[in-house]
């Protein structure tokens, strides 16, 4: 009897850190008061009772329990491409929107559909850890577009040009970003589109915390207004965020027709379709709680203001970059890993953050913080904390 | 401007299939009486009154509006673990199960688990045909053991040994079987592992249709009560079919621990986690409604009879395979396509099949019947419209 091999491109991806980083917090004895978890990125307040009754009447319904449409339920793609189309000021219709079971499984789809194993895809450097473990498990190779402090972790057209191989297939931006906060400013995000459209490569953008955007902020870009952006483009989108209902697995891709009907086939083999009741309930959601929303992004930008507040001239520890949910915070001591520096903070201080190192090696002297998770009363706490935190 | 390419591997993909399927329905016009729709395997009756009750009190919940853990909720798992040990007679944990978002989600998670772009995957001929696209998308080869109406559509070990090669990495088997409802016996999945065990490779054993055995069947296999199964089996199940559930997309694998853990790495990329609610739900429903799934099974039987009854002497038609689910009928038009035919039967007799092709190219002198779709009476109509029918 012989045991059969796994596949060495999962085997040799680590543990997801998440649940790593959470179980640190378990550790935490208590003695500064409740932890204070900024590690996932989770809404810090419920969701509407209107969501939570309208998830239930769909989920009671016979009409949701059989299969239904692999690209998703006709009303949500309707309801979406409305939204899209006002928050872009264009015209996208049912034909340019494929639902999927939250935004991780969007990045994969896109990934899937435009690179096999062997191909390149581009991401920034700090990345979102589970776009590179994606990537990895798939063979497809990761090239790296170094981001710093010094462009407030925003890339540069010619640190894009300076990664692009000939194998490069896509890049893949998340703005604002995750993980350090960074709003890329919409003649940035044109400059780099024009990179990809000139070597006919995908610009993948996911824009998971798009809804955060400061008030007023207007169209986060103009690039689904362009001519022929559906040979250059995919857009992916969560609802969880923004309808505080990560555990029900929804998000979506805006693309154009044909590679909405590429994704179709992909998802097919990966789920069918994304859980059905859920999507009907979003889509009563989606135009009715349009106020609630905009309520919630003026909530985060008070969070980011007392958070602003709490990390000036806090000892060495300085905020290196804050945005629409996240913000990267450099930590004051040289020589020490983020990895380490995280762990004793959940442990001692009963601040659950996650290291800078998850999102790239050379990220070791930052943490990124969950802003968005705790309210300005909560953030008002870390100071006090980590004024104490010592090494 | 340069358009940019798509994934080949997926460009060349068919499209998928039911859906093609459903639209020649949708040209009949009803002058035999109702569509009688045996394509995509959906249960015939719904769900139970309770079912949907706690459905909708689970998506209701503030409780699993949030992200939960990777592998599963925690009473899912266990439920669905000490069901498993009961059913096989053997212990298993919750460290051994790995909860998905239907069958066909762990599927792939298995297939990745074990095999990477350029690795081969064995599959039966006829073959499910989700399982061949997603092995193709993720560019991993496949290879097939053919399997004939002269054994019951029952692979045998010699085919098994003729198409493995080096590069072979798991054999995937369906039973009971879709597409051709075969029903593999105990002891010739045991000789089958044997083979998988001697030349080091996986068995992944899809028993999407177990539910659906004969009365008094008693246990599937005796696989998992083997010592160090663990190196070799991957277990896959649905909860779709047998809760009629599938619109809300849950699924499992049973495994090893190891695999386990290497799969949620997997998940973590794919979706994070299986939506929530309905893992709160089915965890009430696995005990609670086991009667219920017992009249099920009954009522499939009862089915299966009414079928066998209305194809005998049936003109050129014959019943070559039926098992828990589907029947597998070779039609009577020599020369013309499996396609053809179940267009034909689709748009003017008003019955909707699956062409043979689509599981194979060979089989298209055959059409599968997901008879559990239809009761008896309705499969009782069959007659009269395929008595008449002629191309």
């Amino acid at each position: 009897m012989t045991a059969a091999l796994l596949n060495s491109l999962v085997t040799r991806l680590s543990p997801p850190p998440i649940p790593a980083v959470q179980a640190w917090g378990k550790s935490y004895g208590g003695g500064h008061g409740p932890l204070i978890d900024l590690s996932q990125a989770v809404p810090g307040y419920p969701p509407h009772a209107d969501m939570l009754q309208w998830l239930g009447e769909a989920a009671s319904s016979l009409a949701y329990t059989n299969y239904g449409p692999i690209e998703g339920e006709t009303p949500l793609r309707e309801a979406y491409a409305a939204h899209v189309s006002d928050l872009y000021g264009a015209k996208f219709g049912e034909g340019n929107i494929h639902v999927t079971s939250g935004c991780n499984q969007a990045f994969i789809c896109a990934a899937m559909a435009v690179a096999a194993a062997g191909d390149t895809v581009l991401m920034t450097d700090p990345f979102y850890f589970n776009h590179e473990t994606t990537l990895a498990m798939l063979g497809i190779k990761t090239g790296f577009v170094a981001c710093d402090s010094a462009n407030g972790f925003v890339p540069t057209v010619e640190a894009v040009e300076r990664a692009l191989t000939p194998d490069v297939r896509a890049l893949a931006l998340v703005t604002p970003n995750n993980p350090t906060g960074a709003i890329y400013p919409p003649e940035q995000l044109k400059a780099i589109f024009d990179v990809c459209r000139k070597h006919g490569i995908w610009l993948i953008l996911d824009e998971t915390y798009r809804d955060f955007l400061p008030e007023g902020y207007g169209a986060p870009h103009g690039l689904l207004a362009e001519k022929g952006w559906q040979d250059n483009l995919i857009q992916l989108y969560s609802f969880s965020k923004s309808f505080c209902i990560p555990g029900h697995r929804l998000g979506a891709l805006t693309a154009g027709e044909k590679v909405v009907e590429e994704i179709a086939k992909i998802m097919d083999n990966l789920q069918i379709c994304a859980p059905r009741a859920a999507q009907g309930a979003v889509a009563r959601a989606l135009p009715a709680l349009a106020e609630w929303r905009a309520g919630n992004r003026h909530e985060i930008e008070v969070r980011a203001d007392a958070l602003r507040e709490v990390m000036t001239d806090l000892g060495g520890w300085k905020l290196e970059a804050i945005g629409a949910y996240f913000a990267f915070v450099r930590h004051p001591f040289e020589g020490r890993s983020s990895a380490e520096v995280a762990e004793q903070l959940a442990k001692r201080a009963g601040i659950l953050a996650i290291p800078g190192e998850y999102f790239g090696a050379r990220h070791t002297r930052f943490l990124r913080f969950a802003f968005a998770n705790a309210d300005a009363v909560t953030i008002r706490q870390l100071r006090g904390r980590m004024v104490d935190f010592s090494l």
